[in-house]
C-alpha cells in the first residue's frame, strides 16, 4: 500500500464540488505507485484518477508535470489528462498538498514483458520526444548522470553498509562512466522513469504512459538508454538482446537515431544503471517514514551496469 | 455510409506525418453521422477518429467547436480531444476541406433507452454547462427558435408538397410558441443534438459525448427540452413520463433549475420540436446531394410538438 494521505469526508465533498463530479463518487486509494497517494475517483461510472503529491515530489515541480502531461495528451500520447477545476486551476490543495485529478486510463502494466511490449514502447518513447519538441517548459535535471557526485557524496561511508568496499566502488565506475560522458546529444524534455510500471497495455496495445515526475530535459537517447535497462533483462538480470532490438528499433523507426548518439549508448546505459542503483541504495540505506513500500533491491543494478560497461559497440544491443 | 471524402494515399501520408502516427496506421470509414466524413484511425493498436467536415459545417465556426471540445475535455466532460499537429495546430486540411484528428472514445450509442440513461443525459448535460460557464468562446444560435423564420420562410409553399396545408399550419403553430417564447432564462454555451446517437454508453455508464457541432449559445433550459424530445418518447412517439422524470432530475441534481426554466418547459419542448421538425422537413423536400442517408421522417416531430402544445405544466413531465 503506498496511499501516504487519507483524505476526509470534507475533502472529498470539496472535490465533488470543484471538479463537478457526481455526489455519490467513489474514492479507492490505489495502491501501485510509491510516490504519491492516488485515488481512483468514480463518478457516475466514468473514471478519474487523484493525485496526491508527497514530499518527494517538489511542489514547484507540480506544475511542469501537469503543464507536460497537457501538451502530451494533446498531442496524441496517451497519457493522463490534467482535469481543470470550476475555477480553471489544474492545482487542488488537500491541506498543504498539492493535488490534481486526471482522465482514467484502461489497461495493465505487463507482467512479463515480450519483443512487442519493447518495440511499442520504442516507438512511444520517440512519439513523446518528438511531440515535446514544441513543448515551452523546462526542467532541468536533478539526477543526471553528471549530478550524480553529489548523491554519491551523500551516501558516502555509508555504502559501505550496503557491502563492504562499496563506497570505493561507486567512486571509481561514477568516475569512469563521467570520463566517456558525451556532451552534444540532441537533447529535449525526457520521460526519465518509462519503466514497465509507468506504461498500460490494453490487450497487446500500449495505452497509457504514466508517472511524468522524474520527467526533465536532457539527452533523447539517455531516456532510450533508460529503458533499455527497465526492459530488456530477464528476471535474474540477463540481458536479452532481442528485446533491446525490438525497444531501438521501434524507437528509430520514430525518430531516428544520429550516429552519435548510437555510439554513446553503451556509457549512457552505464549512467542509467548508476542514477538508479545509487536511488535504490539511497531507499535501503534510508526508508522513507510512513511508506510501507519495501525497498527495491540495487543488486540488480550493479548486474545491469557491470553489463554495460562491458559493451564494446551498440551492435551488441542489436542495432 | 456516410462518407463524402475519399482520402487518398499522399493524403494518409501527410496526416501521419502530421500527427506523428505510426507508419502502418490504418483508416477505417465510419459509417454513423450524417453531417461530416469520419474515420477510424488506429496507430499501433491506439485508436483516434478523424472528421473532415463537409458542406454543411461552417468552417469558420470549426475553431469554436474544437476550443469547446477540448475546454470540456479538460474539465472532465468524456468528450473527444482535438490532438494538435506537429507544427501546434488543430487544423489540418485535406485539399480545401478542414479536419481535425480526435482521442477515440469508448462506447456506443444506446439502442433502447433505458430510465437510467435519462438519468446519466441528465446529469451530464448540467455538468456540460456547469463546466462551460467559463469558457471564452461564443456562436450564435443559427437555428434558435427566434431565428426559425426565415427557415419557415425559406420552405414556404413547398410544405404542402409534404401534406395538403402544411405550409399554413407551420406559421400558425411557429407563430404560438414565438408568442410564449420566454425571454430572460439563464444562458451559456448549449450542445444542442445531444440525440442517443451522439451519446456513448460503455456497459451501464456514459462514456461519451459526441458531435458538438451544433453547439452555441442559448437557454440552458432550451438544451433540456431538446433532450425531453430525443430521450422520453418510445417508438410510436408516445411519452414516456418516467424517463423525462429521470432526465429532469438528473439535470437538476448537477444544475439546479429556476422556477422560470421549470414554468417554460413545455413552450422550449415545443420551440425544440419545431427545429427538428423544420430541418427535417428541409431535408425531406431537398436532400443533400451525394448524402446516401435516408432523410429522417418529420411525422415524429409533428407529434411530439403537439403532445408538448396539449402540456399545461411541467409537473406532466415529472418534475
Amino acid at each position: 500500500m503506498a496511499v501516504y494521505t487519507d483524505i476526509s469526508a470534507n475533502d472529498r465533498e470539496a472535490i465533488r464540488k470543484a471538479y463537478c463530479l457526481a455526489s455519490e463518487s467513489r474514492f479507492t486509494p490505489i495502491s501501485e505507485g510509491v510516490e504519491n497517494s492516488n485515488y481512483l475517483v468514480d463518478s457516475d461510472g466514468q473514471h478519474f484518477v487523484l493525485t496526491i503529491y508527497e514530499k518527494r515530489v517538489n511542489a514547484l515541480d507540480v506544475p511542469f508535470f501537469l503543464a507536460l502531461m497537457e501538451h502530451s495528451a494533446r498531442h496524441g500520447i496517451p497519457c493522463p489528462l490534467p482535469i481543470q477545476t470550476q475555477g480553471g486551476e489544474q492545482l487542488f490543495y488537500i491541506g498543504p498538498k498539492p493535488a490534481a485529478l486526471f482522465s482514467f486510463l484502461p489497461g495493465k502494466s505487463p507482467k512479463r514483458i515480450q519483443n512487442e511490449h519493447c518495440e511499442q514502447v520504442g516507438r512511444m518513447l520517440a512519439k513523446l520526444h518528438v511531440v515535446t519538441s514544441n513543448f515551452a517548459g523546462e526542467r532541468a535535471n536533478a539526477l543526471s548522470v553528471p549530478n550524480l557526485a553529489s548523491l554519491i557524496k551523500q551516501i558516502g561511508e555509508d555504502a559501505n553498509r550496503f557491502k563492504p568496499g562499496f563506497a570505493a566502488w561507486l567512486n571509481d565506475t561514477y568516475a569512469a562512466i563521467v570520463k566517456q560522458w558525451p556532451k552534444r546529444l540532441p537533447q529535449g524534455v525526457i520521460h526519465a522513469d518509462l519503466f514497465p510500471d509507468n506504461v498500460l497495455f490494453n490487450r497487446a496495445h500500449l495505452s497509457g504512459l504514466l508517472d511524468f515526475y522524474f520527467a526533465c530535459n536532457d539527452d533523447y537517447a539517455y531516456d532510450l538508454a533508460i529503458c533499455l535497462n527497465a526492459w530488456c533483462f530477464e528476471q535474474h538480470h540477463e540481458f536479452n538482446i532481442t528485446k533491446a532490438k525490438h525497444l531501438l528499433q521501434g524507437y528509430n523507426e520514430v525518430r531516428q537515431l544520429t550516429r552519435e548518439e548510437i555510439q554513446a549508448l553503451p556509457v549512457l546505459a552505464q549512467g542509467a544503471a548508476m542514477r538508479f542503483l545509487l536511488t535504490r541504495l539511497q531507499d535501503f540505506l534510508k526508508p522513507a517514514k510512513g511508506a510501507i513500500v519495501k525497498p527495491k533491491d540495487p543488486k540488480e543494478y550493479i548486474t545491469k551496469l557491470n553489463f554495460h560497461a562491458n559493451v564494446k559497440s551498440a551492435s551488441e544491443y542489436g542495432l
